[in-house]
């Protein structure tokens, strides 16, 4: 089995859910915790999505239990004194999200780090999720911000919305280990942030996307992106991600990379690259590349060096031209470019 | 008449104005909507900001429904029940505003879509707003806000002020359709985000300022600047308002537009431009025009561009130049660009 | 005495202090202000942080006002109302934070303009300091983050963590007079913003740096950075601090100084100095210095031009070249160059 989990959440006023949180969500358990819940909760056997009742918790406890599973057990009963909708997911296979539930799990799967960005499949994710207005008051259906506000209002009291998104940020439902995020709102639920990882304020990243950690994120890790350990983003570095201008390739950065403050990559790296402050690289950026000698030994696309390790990227100061520093000498270099293609 | 609006607000320890919340306003609606309800409220012929008390909103109502506007004389009806001060704003022409509530209409004008940037009187607004500490106990007059912290401290909540600006985020006020925002903190009420805006966590819209619809916004756009349909704004891009290096130049995109991530903006640009990520064109910037045959044209400073449609903004990575590439041939660009001046 | 302050503040299930409030904090008290405070708090002679009861409160307002202390002992008297837990910070030396309270006293001291950034030993504050989960119910450690999420979720409320940080932002202890801030959460605690200086939603100051004011902060101000008065830092502009790729250079901003938009810099700059949109200047970048009548002066690495006035930084937009234009001539430009080295 795929997954299990338990939760709680919000559904709007037409019983349409708006969000879940599953406080322990569980990866590959044994088949038999999805056959006992549904069997408890009286639903079918592929049901993937069963809402239940404060009333039925009792009964769920005991056949969690039964099922070798205290701790489910015990999230079980704590759940009967929820105030909100409450809600078993149970995805015998790591299908498609096909409901706003089971794409809660899953965005809470990866923020968990029990699956890897990439690791579950997430296609047509943005049509099951409904667009919300994330307030100080819970999650509203943005359809019905506007009665909200104004009977707010009428009581005393100012709506706080602090975004209107698809996506909630992640901290509101998981928060990893050894972790620090500066601005919460700009980790998105689904992003999977290793231990040792720190967001600082102006450091964001998108779901499906990551850090293996430890490292330090002051720039942009868009959708799809992964950086390896002990690379560090510079304030307002960005990457070009799946969806926007990354097109299909998955951009990721071995380890012990830097991307410089303002600067921007659009290729995959390798490990102990660089790129200097402020200069960006798309794949089509002509790259001249120059060898352990100081002489050139190339002039190439960047994207033709995309997953090569110990490229240092600059624009020259005096010429304007971009380049590529390597310490292996121009034979080596041009045997490794010709591997890659 | 230009504008009328019901709203309830909050006022300082002092009694002045602070906000307004509009939930209804009105654009340009019959003269006698004006009449009707200054004489409803006892208030003078020419009064524009009429505070009213919840035992005048029957009286109010009556005659809002007299004049044929059901839905403002149900607002009135509502607005019996407000805990917070009343207030009737009556514009009877778009003069500069001279108070709060009428700033904040027309603030919220804007973000209805009611009137676009540039489309009504906002000089002197700056005077008029108050420096407001925007917290999770509502608007605080910042005077008043050191009090108000050590209150709420000793009664064990801890204040939490998320902005302290003259101008609130929009959609603690106003959520167009069809529009999602990472950060709602950075969208200021009187942003005009048009149908199908998205603006991500890394975009940005200052007030009198905004999109056509649809786009996606990951870029800055200050006061000011107008981006038309289908153009996007890469993430951490820049544009200059009229409030920053600007200066008087309004500065406007046209149709299907990119500015690429971390790129910058000093020109306005017809349709179909390009600047490529990481390039910065102020004004100033020298360009080499190059033609369709690949050629060099000409080298303009860019403020002769502007306007211009077809163009696409490079910095080259061999020579550091930098370079606008168009779908024309010599003859048709030196004429264009003649015939511009 | 180096300072003394009152505060109340939050502790996490384990009794350990998580941050503390200090509504008017004293910087070079009189002695005797330690000495009394003590005395009627029965603490030792030396003690430093001292947890004080609501019931000695009364005691203590007596014992300050004996001082001298009107102000410090009707702040004892409001107190006794407190909620939470209660702690006098005396430091008679200007010594290494070894407590949360203490580091919380001095990043107030900043925060309030009573000591200028560098000012104060911080050495050692990241150890002090626990990391803490800011949310809509007050500061939480982290560590007890996810049970009280999952009770707050039974009893129907979503828990919203805005930030997981050792830092809190200031104005949530600290508003300084004069100043507007678009984002509060990108101001840290520790951060000094002098009079007229204003914040924008795109500006970032961390702790032990800021402004002189006035000015316009519409880029990131590293920690430990200084910019003089009537600098402006453009949207999206970095500036390299102690923490990050500065080193050990202490990276400051003369007056009069402009950062362009998307811009950065990585040296200290004197008076009056522009550096163009778009440009990083790295202490390693070479630049080409041209004299006031526009002739090459000389090629140096920025690292020497540090410090110095009238500077003007672009890249050439035709060549590509790195250039500073000054309006001296080459003569005494190139004694400027050798006195500073």
């Amino acid at each position: 089995m795929f997954s299990f989990a338990l939760g709680t959440g919000t559904q709007n006023s037409k019983g349409e859910w708006l969000e879940v949180f599953f406080p322990t969500p569980l990866l590959s358990p044994a088949a038999a915790l999805g056959k006992e819940t549904r069997q408890a909760l009286g639903a079918a056997d592929d049901a993937r999505v069963i809402p239940f009742q404060s009333a039925q918790c009792k009964e769920l406890a005991a056949a969690l239990r039964g099922a070798g599973h205290d701790d489910q057990a015990q999230l079980a009963e704590s759940l009967a004194a929820a105030t909100r909708p409450l809600v078993a997911v149970i995805l015998d296979e790591d299908s498609a999200p096909e409901s706003a539930p089971e794409a809660y799990l899953k965005l809470q799967l990866i923020s968990h780090r029990l699956v890897k960005p990439h690791g579950t499949r997430l296609d047509g994710i943005f049509a099951v999720l409904k667009n919300i207005a994330w307030t100080n008051e819970g999650p509203i259906d943005v359809e019905e911000l506007a009665a909200r506000r104004l009977q707010a209002r009428l009581e005393g009291r100012a709506l706080d919305v602090e975004s209107v998104d698809k996506f909630p940020k992640m901290t509101d439902y998981v928060m990893p280990s050894g972790v620090r995020i500066g601005n919460a709102l700009r980790v998105r639920l689904g992003a999977y942030l290793g231990e040792g990882t720190t967001v600082m304020h102006e450091g964001f990243c998108n779901f499906n996307a990551g850090t293996e950690g430890p490292g330090m994120v002051e720039g942009r890790i868009s959708a799809g992106v992964f950086v390896g350990a002990n690379s560090d983003l510079g304030a307002g570095c960005s990457t070009m991600g799946t969806l926007s201008g990354g097109g299909n390739i998955v951009i990721s950065f071995g380890e012990n990379c830097l991307i410089g403050a303002n600067a921007g990559c659009g290729i995959p790296l390798g490990d102990r690259c660089t790129i200097e402050a402020g200069l960006y690289i798309t794949a089509g950026t002509k790259v001249t590349v120059i060898d352990n000698e100081g002489n050139e030994a190339n002039t190439v696309s960047a994207r033709e060096l995309a997953g090569h390790s110990d490229l240092l990227f600059i624009r020259h100061s005096v010429t304007g031209r971009v380049e590529c520093r390597t310490n292996k000498t121009a034979i080596a270099l041009n045997e490794a470019l010709h591997a890659h293609n």
